[in-house]
């Protein structure tokens, strides 16, 4: 994608086959990026943050190198349909957000937003309709500088085996993984002292 | 993707395009997320989990219709190379792993999972190549069930106006945004009270 240019109908397809559905949020979060981006100086490497889990990082991860898998994409979930777009060794960037008064002029994406209408009452054609002509009109941008911690590239450090499951974790976590300390997600215990192998490994 | 087909070469093009570079990680997440794939009867719309942040979640994002931004995928940090899909409706479902046992006839392998090596005495290659001679079969697999709570659909409850940053948030996080609250990852303030709009609209 060029700087200056953003295909709204070829990102549609994109959005369709990555995310699933064209959810008004992933469309509105493509303007977000586009917005972002043309902020960002060619050339510079940048990393991203999402502050909702919503929506906004599908968009980031479809039309940016930022992907949660590589790294360069973190959420920090503070609740607001925000993102930015940072260099990534000296955290100078540009975020972008949903501005509600900018939302005024465009009343199905307002009632979208913020749930003024049940999903019924809902027309998802004019939903849509509004966020294409609004485009960026809708959005605020400023310049923000990243807390020098975030800048740090995460290490595991060393890496043990669990004395419990008998898997890799990082022997920072403590004596034994975060998952046989408790934050399992798991009902069904999958492994039995004294026997983890035998019950493990199908 | 067919359940029992997963044409590596096609992967590894899609990993270079969306991961950015061919990591190992991300290619043993492509055998991880078919194996897991082949235990989910056809027709069973499932959800993931990645309990690492590191490149699992990129193997299901590319290989299942599972995102981020669409909820179906969720990283819970266990710091445990390995992930779960399961039904979306109740919960059950399979959980693979990297198996370090398994990892002992891959010396190449082991070296770069646990950093046997420095990054400058690791050859790429090889490693790669191990991984695509190994497939699956330094996985283990076992059947889950997901904990009640998890299978809960997210909704954000009520949305209001931050009186902080003029941005809408989730009321349920207080009587202003997290960010505002004290989390934000910015170091230069955005807003400055009494002309916030000044400020942050540019």
């Amino acid at each position: 994608m060029k700087n200056n240019c953003f295909n709204i109908e070829d990102y549609l397809h994109r959005v369709k086959s990555f995310h699933g559905h064209v959810a008004p949020g992933v469309v509105i979060g493509g303007f977000m990026v586009h917005l972002a981006r043309t902020q960002i100086p060619e050339g510079v490497l940048f990393d991203a943050i999402s502050e909702t889990p919503a929506c906004v990082p599908d968009a980031v991860q479809m039309l940016t190198p930022c992907t949660i898998g590589n790294g360069w994409l973190k959420i920090i979930n503070l609740g607001r349909f925000a993102l930015s777009l940072y260099d990534k060794h000296h955290g100078n960037g540009f975020r972008v957000f949903l501005d509600p008064v900018k939302l005024e002029k465009w009343p199905e994406i307002m009632a979208w937003f913020f749930k003024l209408k049940s999903k019924k009452e809902q027309s998802h054609e004019e939903i849509l309709s509004q966020i294409k002509k609004a485009g960026v009109e809708i959005c605020g941008v400023c310049p923000v500088q990243i807390k020098p911690d975030l800048l740090k590239k995460r290490d595991k450090g060393k890496i043990a085996v669990c004395p419990s499951c008998a898997e890799a974790y990082p022997l920072r976590d403590g004596n034994m993984c975060l998952a046989c300390q408790g934050s399992s997600p798991y009902l069904i215990p999958i492994y039995t002292e004294g026997n983890a192998h035998e019950v493990k490994f199908i």
